[in-house]
């Protein structure tokens, strides 16, 4: 009697073991997110994927609805610095000599300053003032030429704490995450307050997804034939920041639809508007913001105000605490 | 002697038909584009698949950038009426008693006339005035509204003289051409002058194209949300036209690459700056233009100024010759 007590014990021990191997390892036994610990985060982003391509769950969604929408700062690689900022006063430092009318500019005077506190108002503010800087620089060139500087900044630039190229600063967990969704026939799109056109030059390479699935802001543009070449020539004029109530309008313009998975992060609450129009899906969705919250192996800051965190409260939706549910953050460790 | 020269001959013979088979046929044997003639249009084509798809051939091009552009009015499907015309015809009529102020408006009045030559000339000049209309029948609602009643026009409607709906106008040919490019790993976009908002009401059901695979002429709108659900509201501001100059600057924004492989139509010159910007890609590229001259099967027009056609000529395009090139256009003949 006892024997066989015990017998029971331990298939239920093991039992024990095999459940939250079952609900977190894929089909082929294997763990799609082995990045990540074991949490509620971690769980309920594998339910998720689960219920909606199985097909015989209520919650099932076909391959053609399965649309995933990523910020890119901060959710898939490192924002401090923001890259794109990084790269702008790169080229900001080396027109000045031709452009002095940007002395008795502001936001170019924070740039070359470093007024930190300047900038990063901005940035929690939607950039308005940095996109002005972006478009001085990065405007009445060709479209090639942009990212052939683009290129070379990748080529040659490192991140000043990491001491590693910026196309290796992104997050080991977030890359693994994209696999996991396109291995289960998800879509998944970059939706960034980000140039498109500075995106679209390392997105392939850094995270496997193409140019067409880059959602970023962009501005007006023109076709010219020049000398026999067709080109794409970039104009001043601003089009879509897209950021905070931009996000849906970009994703709409892109995709034109709603996802059904859409990933941000804690800075200046411009993710919060893409988890509602993702949440507003008819279809079962799931939307997760990365809180950064380890000041040892990445960054720690928060949020004036707190949307984004009282979002997730409101709005029941998944925050990635980077220092709890990241086993690795970053390749190089 | 003799016989065995015979023999050879009979080889020959043999061989002279089994090399156009061999051009035409894909890999497993059967003829990709059954609706096609065997003509040069055909062999240029399967030719041109063959070999950028051949590692191990000096055209090779990887799969990631094989991005096929298609024009939809006239290209896709039957351009006469123009659908989001006859939609947009239907949408006057239905709004008119509430907008005494469009009786005086010359567009408005075309519409309601039926005044054919002032459209057209409208449509063949880039379609401006008609964007007004467009815009004032479809700014001010929802995203989903608009869909909805797009929707239930598709559903409701049927072509003047075929009598059958509008989404069975498509063109045969063509939606073989693109399974066969998808078949052969191509990333198939629709670039349209229409918009956006409209054709992704049917791309999917009528060409497997996905709404993030639709690029067309699209306006500002807002994200909003009310009582509760979040919403794209439509305004009537226009961004870009997606017409003539304007593709390569859709493409751009919405693909982020220049294609290999663009076709297009005659009848308004509309799709040439597409097609230079596809030729003008350092990768080897093909383009298509397809001639409207089946007065029998469809309609016979051609252009003013005759500049398509010019320029398949200066260019070395495809003329596609809906008379001679295509065995069947539509699946009801």
């Amino acid at each position: 009697m006892i024997k066989s007590y015990n017998r029971i014990k331990a298939l239920l021990l093991l039992l024990l073991f095999i459940i939250p191997f079952g609900i977190t390892f894929s089909q082929n036994g294997s763990d799609p997110l082995p990045s990540w610990n074991e949490t509620k985060t971690k769980s309920n982003i594998i339910d998720f994927v689960k219920s909606v391509t199985d097909e015989n769950s209520s919650l099932y969604v076909k391959p053609y609805d399965r649309i995933a929408t990523f910020d890119n700062d901060g959710t898939l690689w490192c924002e401090v610095p923001t890259i794109q900022v990084a790269y702008t006063f790169m080229k900001v430092k080396e027109m000045l000599p031709t452009h002095p009318e940007w002395k008795d500019e502001k936001i170019f005077n924070a740039l070359l300053d470093g007024d930190k506190e300047y900038i990063d108002h901005d940035i929690e503010t939607g950039g308005k003032e940095l996109m002005k800087v972006l478009y001085a620089t990065n405007a009445g060139i060709t479209l090639e030429d942009f990212q052939k500087q683009v290129s070379d900044f990748f080529n040659t630039a490192e991140h000043p704490k990491y001491k590693v190229p910026f196309t290796k600063v992104y997050y080991v967990p977030m890359l693994e995450l994209i696999n996991y969704l396109r291995a289960n026939e998800f879509e998944v799109f970059i939706c960034s307050g980000g140039g498109l056109d500075f995106m679209r030059v390392i997105s392939n390479e850094v995270y496997g997804i193409p140019t067409q699935n880059v959602i970023g802001s962009f501005g007006k543009s023109k076709f010219e034939i020049t000398d026999g070449s067709a080109e794409i020539m970039k104009l001043p004029d601003l089009i879509l920041v897209n950021d905070k109530a931009g996000k849906p309008v970009g994703i709409d313009y892109f995709i034109g639809r709603k996802p059904i998975f859409s990933a941000g992060n804690v800075r200046s609450g411009g993710d919060i508007e893409m988890c509602e129009y993702c949440q507003s899906n008819t279809l079962p969705s799931i939307q997760l913001i990365v809180n950064h919250d380890d000041a040892i192996r990445e960054f720690e800051y928060s949020e004036k105000g707190n949307e984004s965190l009282n979002a997730c409260a409101k709005y029941d939706w998944n925050v990635v605490s980077m220092k709890n549910d990241w086993k690795k953050i970053f390749e190089f460790e």
